[in-house]
C-alpha cells in the first residue's frame, strides 16, 4: 500500500470514503517497465484501459507515451477526450462498431475481431488498413472454461478461418497489415512463447502483416504469493521468435503488447471506514464491515480474486477478520477464499474497531470500471490522484443521488 | 417470456437495445400472491427495493398496498421520493444510518442490525421503539459459505447476545418493538418452521415485541426444473408457529415478509441484439454476441445463475450455443453451468443470426440494480414498463456518455 496512515487520514477528511486513490509514481513505474518490453523490430505499447478509464490515468499514461486498446466505441470518445491523438488508438470490440466510417477517417485503427467485423470493413473502409484478431487456438485453461484463447474464447477469428480472412480481404480490397492474437496466456514464458510462434506462424501467410500483436493478460501480484508476469522474460522469448520469424521470412514484424492491470492494478487503494464489527460466537467468525465492497471492488464476488486490506491500527492486537461491504447481499465480500468467491476466508490483520480506515489494495484496475455500481443505491466512489510531488487531486467526484435519477422519468 | 416478437420489435424501436422491459401484469399478479401470504394476526408485506429500484416499479408497489425493507440510507430517499409515506418504510441496513435521527423523525421505522445500531439509535432516539434484526444461527448452507444466516452471516445480532441487546435497550430507554430475522431461507417449509420458530423463541424473551419479520429469501424458477417457493405452503407453516406461540404465550404477533426478487425477477426481461455470430470449429462453440451481457445481467457472472434466453427467429434450425455480453471479458458470459460463472454451458435455440432479437428473461430482479455498470463504458441502459394496456412506457432514458463522464475533473 502505498498511502501512509496520515495521507489516509487526509484522503478521508477531504473526500470521505470510500474514495479510490492512484499513485502517480507507481503508474509510471509500471510504465515504464511496460516501454522497456523486450523487442527486435519496434514495440508500441498499448493501455487496455477498460481496467481504468479515469481520465486522469488516462493523461497520465498519454504523457508517457503508450497507445490505446480500445474494446468499445464509448471507450474511443473517452480516450480522444483524454487527449490521445487517433493514430494511438486501437479499437478491438466485440460489438461491431457503430461508427465504424467515422473513426476510421479519423486516423482511428481498426482491429476486426470476426469474419463479420472483416466483412463491415471492407465494406465501409475499401482501400484502407486493418488489423484482425485471432483465435490462435491456444488459451490459459481447460476447454470448457470461459478463456481469452482455444475453443471456449469468444474473442477473435479462429485460426482455422484464416484463408478465409485473406480471401475476404483481398475480395473487398482491404489490407490485413496487422494480426492480433490476445491469448491472456499469463506468466509462462514456455507458454507465451508457443502462443508467438503460433501467432508467427499465422503471420507467414499473410505477407502484408507489419504488426504482430500479443496483447495482454500480463498478471499482477496483488498478495504475497501471487505471481508476477516477468516481462524482461516474456519479451525476450518473444524477441527470439521475432528474429527467427526475420531469418526465416525476411520479414521484420513490429511488436504491440497490451497491458491493462499491469499498469495501474498496484497503482490503486480504495480508502474505506470500518462501519461496524460483529461476531457469531465462539464458534463462528469476526466480521469487519465497511462501507465499500462489492460496489467499488467487485472481483473477489466474482471470481474470488484477493485484494490486500490493511487496517491502520497499528499495536492494536491480531484478528482473524473477514471483511464484507455495505450491501445487503450474502455475496458482498471483500475476502473470499482463493478462486472461490463463495467462501468465506478470513485475514489476519489488527483487530479492527469501528471508525478504523482500511486500506483495500490492488485496486487500481477493473475496480472503479468495473464493479456492481449503485447496488443498494450507493453512489459511485470519488478517484483522486497522488501527483508526483504527493499532492492529492480529485479526478472524479462523487456521484450524487440527483445524478443516480437523473434519467428516471 | 412475456413480451411477443412483435412488441419485441417495437421496443427495439423505440428505445433500441439493450433494454430493460418490466411487465406491469406480472408485478401485480405477483404482488398479489405475495400479499394472499397466510398468516394468523395481521401481515405487513415489504419489498425489497434493492431488487429493482426503479421509480416505476415502486409506483406500482405502493399501489398495491406493499410496504418497504430500504438497505441504505438513499434507497430510503429513492421511497420518499417514489411517493412511500415514511411510515410504510423501514431501514435495515448494514451501514449504521447516517441520517438516523431525521429519517425517525419524519417517522421511518428503524430496524437495527447490530449492537452498535441499536446503541446509537438509543442515543439518538431515546424514548422510540425499535426493530432488532436477529440472526438466529440458522442458514441456508454451509457455515463457511456465504450466507444470510448462520455462523458465516454478517446480517443481524448473533441469537447469542440477545439479552445484550434487551439490556442495551433498556438502557438507552428504546423499546423492542419489533423482531426480524432474514435468512434466506428460500423454498424448504421444514427449514422455514424450524426458523420461524427459532426466532418466535427469540420473541418469547422479549416480552415487548408486537412484529416478527421473517425476511424474504423467496425462490423464484427463471428456467424450467428450478425450483419456486410455495408461498401458500411456507405461510401455512408459519401461521400454525405464530398460533402455537399465541396459545403459550397469550400474545398475538403480526407478521412480516420481505420479498424482493419474488415480486419482479420473471417481470422482467431484457430486449437485445445479436450482433455477431462467431464459432471456434469442428471441436469448439458457436457463440452468439449479443449487446447485453454483465453490464445488464450479471448473476451468470457473478453466480452461474440461470437466465432464459429465446432468440426470436422462428422456424430457425436449433444449434447448441454460449452467449456472451459485449465486454471485452472473458468472464462476460450469459450461459454458464448453473451455480458455476467459469464454465460455459451452450443452449440449445434457434440458431442465431446477426440482427436477431434475443430476450433474456428473469431480467427484472437484481440486473438494472446489481450488474457491473459501464464496464467497458457502455452506457447504463433504459427501462421500460408494458402497463396493464400493454401500452410501454420509458420509465429510464439511457445513460448518454455526458452523463456517465459527468463528474471527471
Amino acid at each position: 500500500m502505498f498511502l501512509t496512515p496520515a495521507e489516509a487520514v487526509s484522503v478521508r477528511e477531504r473526500y470521505g470514503t470510500p474514495c479510490y486513490v492512484y499513485d502517480r509514481a507507481a503508474i509510471d513505474e509500471a510504465a515504464r517497465r511496460a516501454l522497456a518490453f523486450p523487442h527486435a523490430y519496434g514495440l508500441i505499447v498499448r493501455y487496455a484501459l477498460k481496467a481504468n478509464s479515469n481520465r486522469g490515468v488516462l493523461a497520465i499514461l498519454r504523457d508517457l507515451g503508450l497507445h490505446i486498446d480500445a474494446s468499445s466505441d464509448p471507450e474511443v470518445d473517452r480516450t480522444l477526450r483524454a487527449g490521445f491523438s487517433p493514430e494511438r488508438i486501437m479499437l478491438t470490440s466485440q460489438v461491431p462498431s457503430s461508427r465504424l466510417e467515422e473513426f476510421v477517417a479519423e486516423g482511428i485503427l481498426y482491429n476486426a475481431c470476426s469474419l463479420h467485423q472483416l466483412d463491415r470493413f471492407g465494406q465501409l473502409c475499401s482501400g484502407r488498413d486493418v488489423t484482425i484478431r485471432v483465435n490462435p487456438g491456444l488459451g490459459s485453461g481447460s476447454s470448457h472454461r470461459v478463456n481469452t484463447g482455444g475453443p471456449a474464447a469468444s474473442f477473435g477469428i479462429w485460426h482455422e478461418y484464416l484463408e478465409d480472412a485473406r480471401s475476404l480481404a483481398v475480395r473487398r480490397g482491404v489490407t490485413i497489415r496487422g494480426l492480433h492474437a490476445h491469448i491472456g496466456s499469463g506468466s509462462d514464458p514456455a507458454i507465451w512463447a508457443r502462443a508467438a510462434r503460433l501467432v508467427l506462424d499465422l503471420a507467414g501467410r499473410l505477407p502484408e502483416v507489419a504488426t504482430v500483436s500479443l496483447g495482454g493478460g500480463f498478471k499482477v501480484a496483488r498478495v504475497a504469493g501471487e505471481e508476477e508476469t516477468d516481462l524482461a522474460a516474456l519479451g525476450a522469448v518473444a524477441r527470439e521468435a521475432f528474429v527467427d520469424f526475420k531469418r526465416r521470412t525476411g520479414r521484420a514484424l513490429h511488436l504491440e503488447v497490451e497491458p491493462g492491470a499491469y499498469l495501474v492494478a498496484n497503482a490503486g487503494v480504495v480508502v474505506a471506514t470500518c462501519v461496524d464489527v460483529v461476531d457469531t460466537g465462539a464458534g463462528g467468525y469476526l466480521f469487519a464491515k465497511l462501507d465499500a465492497g462489492m460496489t467499488e471492488v467487485a472481483r473477489p464476488s466474482l471470481y474470488g480474486a484477493q485484494h490486500p486490506i490493511d487496517v491502520l491500527a497499528d499495536g492494536r492486537r491480531a484478528a482473524s477478520v473477514v471483511f464484507v461491504g455495505p450491501c445487503c447481499e450474502a455475496g458482498d465480500l471483500l475476502t473470499p477464499a482463493p478462486g472461490d468467491a463463495g467462501t468465506i476466508a478470513p485475514r489476519q490483520v489488527p483487530r479492527p474497531e469501528i471508525g478504523d480506515l482500511v486500506l483495500i489494495g490492488g485496486a487500481g484496475a477493473y475496480c472503479a470500471a468495473m464493479s456492481t455500481i449503485n447496488y443498494n443505491s450507493y453512489p459511485a466512489a470519488p478517484e483522486v490522484i497522488r501527483d508526483s510531488e504527493g499532492q492529492f487531486r480529485l479526478v472524479r467526484r462523487r456521484q450524487t443521488l440527483e445524478q443516480m435519477l437523473a434519467n428516471e422519468a
